[in-house]
């Protein structure tokens, strides 16, 4: 098993015990795999979403369109390049996994049904300030950010799982916790300077995501506290 | 060398000579590439918007997520597995090419400058039906001729290009053959009954962006034909 100390030090708070004894019951099997499949597939988007933007090294007015941002500020060519790499292939092992989840999913005769999205990553976006390069910076510390709960959730659920569950959640610890890392440096690289302010801004938001009460179920949810007609 | 025999005969018409003939100028490298990369990551992207778009294997009104579709019509779950599925491998692929044309990029210095989509990827879609199961079908049929034209470009091009370029570019006719006969499969298997006047339709709007003058170069740029003050 991947040491993930580094992550437990870097998110602000544990995962809480209610929502794990919430995520064992079998009858939340689906919806855990399903979100996970869901999580998966925007993880590669979102990634993709930063090479689009992102892949002339310009800051222009947001969609990389616009041909007068020619003397803007821009990346340093081997911050691009090494953001459009790392980028890329983290995209391809999200879909790796997004193909794995599938798999398990047909195998368990697991409907792939609609299940809309969860408060977490919702919250998590609203903090990314809205000019560059810190939108840029705000939305590699925000990956950073699901990448590590992605990765401790996976640890702390493995052990209540199916044999099947518990060898790929373990399996998946590697390369997440790469991603996490991928992320923060890149952060750290781009901002040219500690991004320690802008990690206990997003620090703050996530425990809240995750301790408060949340009245719906998912892979990122907070405390489970459903109306009582739910449970 | 694969056989491309089959590509050329669902192609509409070769490829102008006009249009290798500017494609094998020095001087145009640079927009071939820069381009090239653009249109992996837009392959990627389009394959992962059919995928988020039909997850759940339901016709909804566009998004994915509403829930009033719940007894609409639907894909069979072979279908939408095997859609699913080939969508995401194949989107890692294209995210592998985007990557080893970055790194050939990188090696000639040619820097990621920004660089507008030409037309025709425009005036394919502008011929995809609004309506559903048809706006997927058409949705592949397009990807079909998508990747069966850069194919027979990757073909026409190769022999004119430096030994690097040369391999790599006929080591992409494979994959990108596999491609196209996934698109067509889907669209096929999907609309459950033949596609010929598909084909037919967007056959001959292909054949047009491809054979009428074009005074703008791009990977899948038509006849050359440019304003003297460029060329």
């Amino acid at each position: 098993m991947s040491d993930i100390s580094p992550i437990l030090e870097f998110l602000p708070c544990p995962t809480p015990e209610t929502w794990i004894d919430e995520a064992r019951k079998p009858e939340n099997l689906a919806v855990i795999l399903v979100d996970h499949a869901n999580n998966e597939l925007k993880a590669a988007q979102s990634a993709m979403a930063i090479m689009s933007r992102y892949r002339t090294g310009k800051f222009g007015r947001g969609n990389g369109q616009c041909d007068e941002q020619k003397d803007g500020p821009q990346l340093r060519i081997e911050d691009q390049l090494s953001l459009l790499n790392k980028m890329s292939r983290l995209a391809r092992e999200e879909l790796r996994h997004y193909e794995q989840v599938l798999a398990i999913m047909a195998r368990r005769d697991i409907p792939y049904v609609h299940l809309g999205a969860g408060r977490y990553a919702g919250q998590l976006t609203a903090a990314i300030r809205r000019f560059e390069p810190f939108r840029l910076v705000d939305t590699l510390v925000m990956g950073a950010f699901i990448e590590a709960r992605s990765c401790e959730r996976f640890a702390a659920l493995s052990p209540w799982l199916d044999d099947e569950l518990h060898k790929f959640y373990l399996s998946l610890l590697k390369s997440e916790s790469r991603h996490f890392r991928d992320y923060l440096a890149l952060a750290e690289t781009i901002n040219g300077a500690s991004i320690a302010d802008r990690v206990a801004v997003f620090g703050e938001i996530e425990q809240d995501a995750i301790e408060s009460s949340d009245p719906v179920f998912r892979f990122h949810s907070g405390a489970p506290d459903f109306p009582s007609d739910h449970s």
